[in-house]
This record gives C-alpha cells, structure tokens and sequence, in this order.
C-alpha cells in the first residue's frame, strides 16, 4: 500500500535553516564527488497537481552547482518528437555521466494522464509501465542512479491548494483547465498511481513518497532523500548484473548458400525491376508516414558498402540518411551506449541506414573485450526492447548480416591489397579480425539466436557471390517496406 | 557573364574510363590526407533542375570512401526547422573537420525559389544573398573549404531532360510538378542564377558552372574540379584573415554606477513585480511565438549565478532552458566554434538563457591566446552576423555585462573562501584571471564598442549591490520581452 504517504511534522524555523545549510553542504560534496565518477543521476518527479514538484526542482537548483545540473521538463511533444518513439525526447536529453537531470512531466506522466482520463486502456497503461521499467532497467544496469519522487496531496489538500495557486498571480499559470478536471478524477488518477508505483518500483530505482502539504518541508525532506541515495551509491558500485542466456532458435549462419551465383545478365534484370520497387515503396512510406530502418553487419570487405550504394542510388537524398558508424566520440561515451542510435532514428516516412550498428556492443565489443560479460550479455535483452520500442512507433526494422566464407575473405583481402582504389579499405585491424574468426563467429551465431524477432527479424544475405547479395539485400528490403 | 557555362565536348568511352579511374584515385588519397586535417569541406549543388545535382552526387559517394563524406539534402522545413532562423538548419548539419558535405537543395535553394517564383522581392533576394556570404565567408575564414557548382541547361535542353526523366518509371520522382512550372519561368529563373553567381562568387567559394547536357561527363568534370580545389588547398593553408577594427562607441564599463545600493526592502517589492511581470510576459511571448534570448557575461564572482535564478524562479520549467557555458567537447571542437550555440537555439516562444556565451572568443580565448588575433579580431562581425540571423527571424536578444570593481570582487573571493557553502565556486583560475584584470577590461570595452547594436544590446549591470544587480537584470528582461 503506498498512498498516502507518511505525513511530514512541521519543525521550527531555525531547525528548518540548520538542517537546509547542512544538507547543501552535504549535497555540494557529493556533486563535486559525482562528477569524477562515471554515472549519471536521474531525479524523476511525479505527483499530484500542486504538490510541490515545481519548488523542488526550484529550491534543488538553488542548493546546487548549477553547472553540473539540468532541468528535463516536458510538455505536449513537438512534430519532430511525434514522428519518432515515445522515449525519443528522453533519451535524446539524458544527462551525461558525472551530471543530475531534474526530470518533470517526464515519461510517467503521459501514460499515467493518458489511463487516468480513460484515454487508454488497463492493457496499454500496464504495457507502457513495463517499457518505462526496462527503460530504467537499462540505465541503471548501465551504472545510473534513479530516485523517484510521488509528491502527494489528498483530495481535501488538492482543492484547497489548487485554490491556493488560482488566486496567486505568480502561480496561476500552473494551473490548467485540466488540473480542475483532475480533480474530478482524483480517486482513479490515485488508483492509477498506485499501479503505477507498484509497477516501477524497484531497489533500483525507488519510489520515495512525499507528503505535499507540508510546505516548508516537502523540498527539503525529498533532497534529504536525495543525499542518502547519493551517499550510499558513491560508496559503492553495485555490481554489474548480466542476464542469464536462454538457448534459442533463430536464424544461423549456417542457412546461407554461399556456392550459389547470378549471372550478370539476370542481375541487371533483377537489380533494375527492386530498385524501381524500392523506390515506388518509398514514395509510399513518405505519405503513410512510417519510416524503415536497416541495420548492416556482416564480415569484413563482405560488400556491406557496394549492397548499400545500390540500396539508396535510385532514391532522394532528402529522404534517406546513412549512418557510418565508428567508434563513438566523447559526447557519445558519456552516455548509455544505446543513447547514439536513439539520436539518428528517422522522422516519419524516411528511410535510415546503419552501416554497422548497436550490435558491435555484442560483436566487436564482445570478442575485444572492450565491454565486460555482463555488459554485452545483457545486451542481448536491451537491444530487443530498443527495437521493440521502434516497431511499436511504426518503424519497420531489418537487420542483414552480409554472410562470406573464411576463404572469400581472404581473396577479397589480397585484391584489395593489390588494387590502388580499394587498399584504403583494408587496415592492420582487419587482419586481426581474421585471426578471430572463431570468435567473432560464435558471437554472430549468439546474437542471431538472441535478438532474431518477428517484428525485427535477421536476414543472412549469402555474400559471396556480390551480385546475388546486392539484389537479395534490395529484394529483402522491398518485402519489409511492402509489408510483407 | 556567367551562363551558359561552355559546352562540354565528349570524349571516347575508354578515355573517360581511364580519367574516371585516375581521377578517383587521387580524389580518395586526398580524402585521406584530408583526414588529418583541421578543416571541412563544403561541396554545393545549385542549377537547373535536370541538369544533373543529383547524379553527381551518387557519383561522389560511389568514387569517395563513404565513412568520411556525408549528403545533406533538405525539403520542406520541418516544424522544429521552422521555428528558428532560416540558416540553422544548416549550422546543425555542418560536416566535422576532415570530412566532406555534398549539399543538395541547400541555402541557395529557397531564396532562388521564392525570388524565381515572385515570393520575394530584390531587396529581400539581395538581402539574403548577403547573408549566405556572411555564412560562407565565416566558415572560410576558419578554414573551411567550399566549392560550389552550378549545374546548367538551356531552356530547350531542360525541356528535353524534364520530358526524359518523366518517362522513366526510375527518375520520375525527380519531377515535380513545380518543375514544369519553373520551365516557363526559366528566364526569371535564370536571370536570378546570375544575380545570385555573382553575387556569392568569391575566392574562397567560388562557383563552377558545368554544362549538364553532357550527361557522361558532368560528373567526372565536377569531381575534377572538387579535386583540383583540394590539391590547393591541401598543399596550402590561406593565411588567417583578420579584420581592420574601426574604432566604434558603444557602451562602456565606465557608465556603470557602482556606488548605487537598495534597500532590503525595496528589493523585495520590486523583484515581486518584475518576476509576476516577467511571468505574464512570457505567456505572452508563448502565444506570439517570439522567443527571447539573454546572455550573461561578467566577471568571476559578479553574481550572474544568482540573478539567473532570481531570473527563472517564477517560470514554467518547459519554457525556458539554461545552457551553462564551459569548455566545448570534441564533437564542438571538430566544428566552427559558433556551432555549439546554433545547436541550442530556442524554439518559438521559449526563454533561453546562456550563462557566458559565444563572447567567450573575445573574452577569455583572446586574452588567454586560445584565439589568434586574427580569429578574435574577425569574430566581432561573425558574432555579429550572428546575432543579426537570430533577431531577423524573431528572437529578441539582450546581452548582459554584470560589473563589479576590482576591490569588490577580492571580497567576494575572500568570503568565498571562508563559506564551506560557496568555496567551489572558487578555483586557481579565478586567481589567475584576476591578475589580468587590466587585459581582460580592455578585452570587455573592445567588445561592448564592437558588438552593442540596436538589435542586440549589451545592458551593463552594476553589480557592486547584488540586490540591485539582480533586480535590474529582470526589469531589463522584462522590457526586452514586452519590446521596448
């Protein structure tokens, strides 16, 4: 049972200034201690209209070193923000590590209004918990520290501030038409609350409830709050959590025919009738509005390059963009290692290409070691409810692994070698890539099993023969866009 | 006379393969030398429609090495877009130092068409003009590299071509029906081009004309001369152009009362009015849709800090954003250094406040030679170019100086040391710049002389009495905002 929240016993004036100096002192020390460490904090505010979220972001900006704090407020999404995933704004804000991000009208706040004002149903509302939950989870596996705040207000304490608020011109504007509406809805706003604190509360990332009436001291209490979380976190890191793997079945490389071949002739044929298709489809997509996003991995000089230039030759360069992606840069290090993908995912009806992609966290970075064991085994699990988080948007997904044997390979290395145009693409790291083979092949067999889903399927293209890639690829993409 | 460009004769299908061949791989070992290198380079499209824009860069991406050349392609603005100043969109895409940009439909774009199409008239065309040389005039002088082509057709020729790609399932989306209609404004059109060559034609971005009758050729003739630019180009530096300073009158440090004192208690009562005034003014500034900007400077220990949150104490948290100024990281270090603050332009309608700003070229990067004297003396009329884009396309600007006397700020950092509350805020730096009070006043006078415009004023604050410090910055901000 979790509302209502303890009531707060008013103290004296003088108490109340001693315990707000030494509370600031202890807050400065641990925000100068955060910024050396490699984590983010997220404060999340949620509550009752009128219940003192906005006064205590107010007063924890006063206490704190500005510089290192942000404010994350939201209101009714923009055109840009609508044409993307529900979670697109936050993860595009999320504070760096070492940083706080004061979060208001965050991602509780449009489900919970949603549920609340019958404009979503109990499975949808559930549903969107769950992803909010996973969302956290992902952060906080990723070392952040959430600490979630319910301010709350009874119904009689409701009106009356509400009342309060109305007749203050410096408060009135936060009230809206729709805070008196809620009102009326008090007891299933609070019932969906409490849904909602059951359903995302977890050790890490609690729920603290705070009584809003008391004014004075609902702000200090929730920074009190703040500190202890912060003191026992800097203490110590909790250690890092895997998932445990289950087997599963999915598509393996084993399925690709690399001894078939296409002639030239039937190439031109084939490649010529997909790319119209391709680009008919992508005239379509612009006036459905739904965007399509293929990943690209596959083996080293497997023709991930030369699949993609046929891909995009017949379309408008305004409405597809090509995303490279190398090592991230240092903005991007500072966050989770998804928060670079996020930040590319196309607006409506556009077409988005990963040349590479999120799964190096369970490639490259596997078999280097450049991430630990629990980092990429759970990666596995993050990336699937990343990718269910785009499908669920309305964008159609396809990943390729580009499928060349160990001998073609090597061909393909000493052409490369030989010819002026092309050595470029073939570096000392390449060769070492090679000498993993092994390696790398288990960690695609892996993650084949794992993150192969209906919604967000593999496709092993058989790589050998460059021409049958080109137009498997081309046809491939044409079913996703159709639909099919 | 700049049209028609000379008409291309054509050479023998070996010959072009083997020039294709050369020239390709002189343009990937330049590519690679120009990894190294701390400039971009800007490649943009501009001609009649048909003439080949989009072919040509196809070409580029299949001859260059993809992972270091981006295209950047624009339609309509989106919502977003829309509501900052017409050039931000560009700002925000600008390639990092050592790649390439191909730019298709970009600055050029719009103001062609609407001028072509009567939209606008030649004051606004020339105006324009102007500032798109501005823009490319800043990005030169900081070393990038722009090559601009004008891909032509005769009035007959681009009737055929337009004929040609409407019966070609392939090319068909090329058209739109705003083509067929461009065809008969073709003189208007055209008389535009020229006004609009010679008009931006300059040494450091100068314009090509290519005949794109020549369909097998244009190509390779464009990416022959982006070549050839960037053989200069890497084989020299330009020398740094600074600019001759006028001696100009402005503000000055010396009109800045600071005996001037308030009262505990008529501070009171006049920050309650200007916060409730500032309240309604920024409801009203949400409706109009016209954002405003402030920026903070002063020195170490003025108190911007504090009159920053008197400042958005009453305001509605989703309105207004705080950009703390320190140094940029890398993905704002591998660009223009106006860059970062063209990213964090307001939408319409919000409040945006930087606490220190873009005059920190002026400021500490001269005085501490970061800048050259080059790049800090020719920043005035960038940051004035600047500051013009922004109040054009409605953002209302003011720019804060807070002034305290040398003796002042010693008792602040004195009392800074003593407060276990307020030591952070002190560092070694502090110290050291205040043993440079003399350079770094010249550097604030030189400033407020350069850059105080009507437009864009500076307000300097005295800062002696934090009280009237704090209350004179938001009756400032409240005038700015009602549009005094």
């Amino acid at each position: 049972m979790w509302l209502p929240p303890e009531p707060l016993k008013s103290i004296g004036k003088k108490q109340t200034r001693e315990r707000v100096a030494r509370l600031r002192l202890r807050l400065l020390r641990q925000q100068h201690e955060l910024r050396e460490r490699d984590f983010p904090v997220l404060v999340v505010f949620g509550g009752v209209d009128g219940a003192g979220k906005h006064e205590t972001v107010n007063r924890l900006n006063a206490w704190l070193d500005p510089r290192f704090l942000c404010t994350l407020a939201y209101g009714e999404p923009s055109q840009e923000e609508a044409e993307r995933p529900r979670m697109w704004r936050y993860w595009r804000d999320l504070p760096v590590r070492g940083q706080i991000g004061l979060v208001l009208s965050g991602w509780y706040s449009q489900p919970l209004v949603e549920y609340a004002r019958h404009r979503s149903d109990a499975t949808r509302f559930a549903h969107q918990l769950r992803q909010i939950k996973d969302f956290e989870r992902m952060l906080t596996d990723d070392g952040a520290l959430i600490i979630k705040f319910w301010m709350h207000l009874s119904a009689r304490q409701q009106h009356r501030r509400l009342t309060e608020l109305a007749e203050d011109p410096m408060s009135l504007w936060q009230i809206k038409p729709r805070d008196w509406e809620h009102l009326h809805l008090y007891d299933r706003f609070v019932g969906a609350a409490e849904q909602l604190l059951d359903a995302t509360h977890c050790r890490n990332a609690p729920w603290h409830c705070i009584d809003g009436s008391a004014e004075g001291l609902r702000a200090l209490i929730a920074a009190e709050r703040l500190s202890d979380a912060l003191a026992r976190r800097l203490k110590a890191r909790p250690a890092p959590r895997g998932r445990k793997l289950r087997p599963a079945r999915g598509q393996g490389l084993a399925q690709a025919d690399l001894e078939q071949r296409l002639t030239r002739e039937k190439y031109a044929d084939r490649l010529a009738v997909a790319q119209a298709r391709l680009l008919r489809l992508q005239q379509t997509s612009l006036h459905s509005g739904r965007a399509t996003l293929l990943v690209f991995e596959g083996w080293d000089a497997a023709g991930k390059g030369g699949a993609i230039r046929r891909l995009v030759q017949p379309l408008d360069a305004r409405l597809y963009s090509l995303h490279p992606i190398a090592a991230p840069n240092d903005e991007e290090r500072a966050r989770h290692y998804l928060w670079r993908f996020w930040r590319r995912l196309p607006r409506a009806g556009h077409l988005c290409v990963f040349d590479r992609s999120w799964y190096g966290r369970v490639l490259v970075e596997r078999v280097e070691g450049y991430a630990s064991k629990a980092q990429w085994q759970r990666a596995y699990a993050e990336i699937n409810a990343f990718e269910e988080a785009l499908t669920e948007s309305g964008i159609r997904l396809l990943k390729f692994w580009i499928h060349i044997s160990q001998q073609e390979q090597l061909a393909r290395f000493q052409a490369r070698e030989g010819d002026p145009l092309k050595s470029w693409k073939l570096t000392e790291e390449d060769w070492r890539n090679r000498h993993k083979w092994e390696d790398y092949e288990a960690a695609v067999e892996d993650m084949l099993a794992h993150t192969h889903r209906p919604m967000a399927p593999w496709v092993v293209i058989p790589g050998n023969d460059k021409r049958l890639a080109r137009v498997s690829v081309l046809e491939a993409a044409c079913r996703t866009m159709a639909g099919h």
